[in-house]
């Protein structure tokens, strides 16, 4: 039996993560972009604001025409007009006039300060107030959020909601952007049946395929399906040749054990692709195996279902979010105490699908299937793995250990474990 | 001028989960399930695995005859065939029988046990032992993660990546989700632009519409646009008529505060709605103001871009998700020391857009655009709202504070602030 060597899940990552090649640009109109990532930067194409503008309803005067008012020596005020947002004054305000204004208002030319309306008293032609305004008093000044040309956004991060909100606000119309690697998924496996199938002696359903396919799609990356295929080696080398022509990865499952229908390592071989690492430190997903032919990746990930997962998650998404230009690719990592004893010790890291839950010690992750009766369902009840480090004892409850958050919009930068 | 009540931010969101209907199920494909949520439980169709099953490679054998084994008495077994995943035996193991079995694959009729490749040596006609095994040794039991029946994910649930995987093992092709609000989204105010119009004076380009939009695609809410629309009461009324008709829900931007063309409290009145409140003890989005109408809800968000932001987050959404059928429709809750000092004390909950990382102290949340020089930018930077309770006095650096994450898959059962 062939002996392999296996390599520390962080090598791994970074094996992988050099092999990364940075896709191209396109551009591509604004509805469009949520879930990109920018390949240019969000840049203040004009001052925020773009003039000087009230932030409450009030009057907008001139300071020095308050000077000197009180409560006994009320000064009052004439209106010349109104100003609704969106509007501008017609006329520089002059000595003691007034422009009733509205929040988000331009301020009118001579006006430096902003009366609020429950600072005044009305009176028939305008108000009276009882206080002295500073010059820029309740004024919005132009430039104050932002100044034209700052960079507000580096490129290569990714687009979400509170980016568009910027992207629009600076005319971004279009945006320039990474390309979406195309990834194809082929599960392999003479026992696996369709979803569609009655269960037959021997078999089960794909569950894998229709999984990273929801993964993909969670992580914003488009997809090409290659279906199942039996453990058939000439039959599935063609079928993985064909899928490496029409995209830039290819992510399979199952076949890269050491089984005698395990055909993923020869068809690697026969295809000239060069295997990065065969065997990880880790459970589960310790057969995951990747390759490269060229720029194109081939994740073979192990048909073990939270195995697959595991792999997806650890291994296909950063290189993936890499080659759309995404900066922070990793999951993010936090800290929490383990609610629940985990004795056995594991000579590979061990990465548990768990519950993350803030109680009053602090967070707390509580694995969603240590107990075997669970361990179907802990992949589709878990939000976050637990990272228990490989070591000769097992883990107690309330032990501080890590976690890597899954279905999070944000990444991380580095792989930190 | 017309003086509103604030209420506090808790009372504002039960207020609205009260009045939230749930919608009715449909039935629809397992691909197209993602980020819906579950009407039905997933149930065990049938046990898994389905069968009792090899977890490794090696030879299924009769435990009995292996009795006696030992370094200095080998016992031989014959291989009368191989069973590779997805195939079943052909025909019992007898006395001093192997099948070769693969990983996965069903443990053929007489058979109780596995001896791994690794625990054999090879012979002319199939391998000798050098240890007994025991009855069961190295089988996965039919029913051991799960038994036929068993209720493993409640009606409720948001379908993901993990719960796709659940669902295709048992067969679930079609699915029972609840269906999803339409939700209408209307910018209104006189000054804006569209994105792709030149800048004029007076006028700001519409940020918050493609926002909202934005921030509806990330809960996975289908929306119907209805563009801007400038403040004009009778125009404004009979898109809101029109849209009402037409949606579940609908967002409005804007026109929510005091001012001369806030027109919204007049066409909620108009229209008969019921307003459930119109001013939030909260900072950003204190004239928030929301309205119901039979079953269907009016957001009032302000139209300042982070009130609007955060408006949507704390209400739009967990009443759009319960409608839905979401158990866990809100924002999940963290605590986390503040980074930098908050001095300016507060009346109103104060709620900062921030980045939460994870340091050596423990979780970080860093404010995204407390200087405002970076106002505009911190919608776009952060991955989290700080909440900071109103008070007299402001906060410090180390102070630990509330989190809510942004972008985030999970959910959370419960308003807890």
């Amino acid at each position: 039996m062939e002996i392999r060597k296996p390599i520390p899940v962080a090598d791994a990552v970074m094996h992988i993560m050099n092999h990364v090649k940075k896709l191209g640009a396109e551009t591509i109109v604004l509805e469009q972009s949520i879930g990109r990532v920018l390949a240019e930067p969000i840049v203040a194409r004009h001052s925020v604001p773009p003039f000087n503008r009230s932030p409450y309803d009030g009057f907008a005067i001139r300071a020095e025409d308050s000077k000197g008012a009180s409560g006994d020596n009320r000064l009052e005020f004439t209106v010349i007009g109104e100003i609704g947002a969106g509007y501008v004054g017609e006329r520089p305000v002059e000595k003691k006039e007034a422009y009733r204004i509205m929040t988000g208002a331009q301020i009118p030319t001579g006006a430096d300060a902003v009366v609020m309306f429950e600072q005044t008293v009305e009176t028939e032609s305008g108000f009276t107030v009882r206080k002295p305004f500073e010059t820029g008093e309740n004024i919005s000044f132009k430039g104050e959020d932002a100044a034209e040309g700052d960079v507000l956004i580096v490129e290569g991060t990714l687009i979400h909601a509170g980016t568009i909100a910027l992207l629009a606000t600076f005319g971004y119309a279009e945006v320039s952007v990474y390309q979406q690697p195309v990834v194809g998924v082929l599960s392999t496996g003479t026992e696996l049946l369709e979803v569609t199938d009655e269960l037959v002696p021997g078999k089960i359903r794909n569950s894998n395929g229709p999984m990273v396919k929801a993964q993909l799609t969670r992580a914003g990356v488009p997809f090409k399906e290659y279906g199942t295929t039996k453990d058939d080696l000439d039959a599935c080398t063609k079928l993985v040749e064909r899928a490496l022509e029409e995209t830039d990865a290819l992510i399979t499952t199952g076949g890269v054990s050491v089984g005698d229908y395990d055909y993923l390592p020869t068809i690697y071989e026969r295809l000239g692709a060069t295997v990065l690492f065969n065997k990880v430190a880790m459970r589960p997903g310790s057969v995951t195996t990747v390759a490269v032919l060229g720029d194109k990746f081939l994740f073979g990930l192990s048909g073990n279902p939270s195995a697959c997962f595991t792999g997806f998650e650890l291994f296909a998404r950063p290189a993936l979010l890499a080659m759309m230009g995404n900066r922070a690719p990793y999951l993010p990592h936090l800290k929490a105490y383990l609610a629940e004893d985990f004795t056995k010790p594991n000579p590979f890291t061990r990465f548990v699908r768990a519950v993350w839950k803030l109680t009053e010690n602090g967070l707390a992750a509580a694995p969603a299937g240590f107990n075997k009766s669970n361990a179907v369902s802990s992949i589709a009840r878990g939000n976050c793995l637990i990272v228990l480090p490989s070591g000769t004892r097992g883990y107690s409850a309330g032990d501080e250990v890590d976690l890597l958050l899954i279905g999070s919009e944000q990444g991380a930068k580095d792989w930190v474990l």
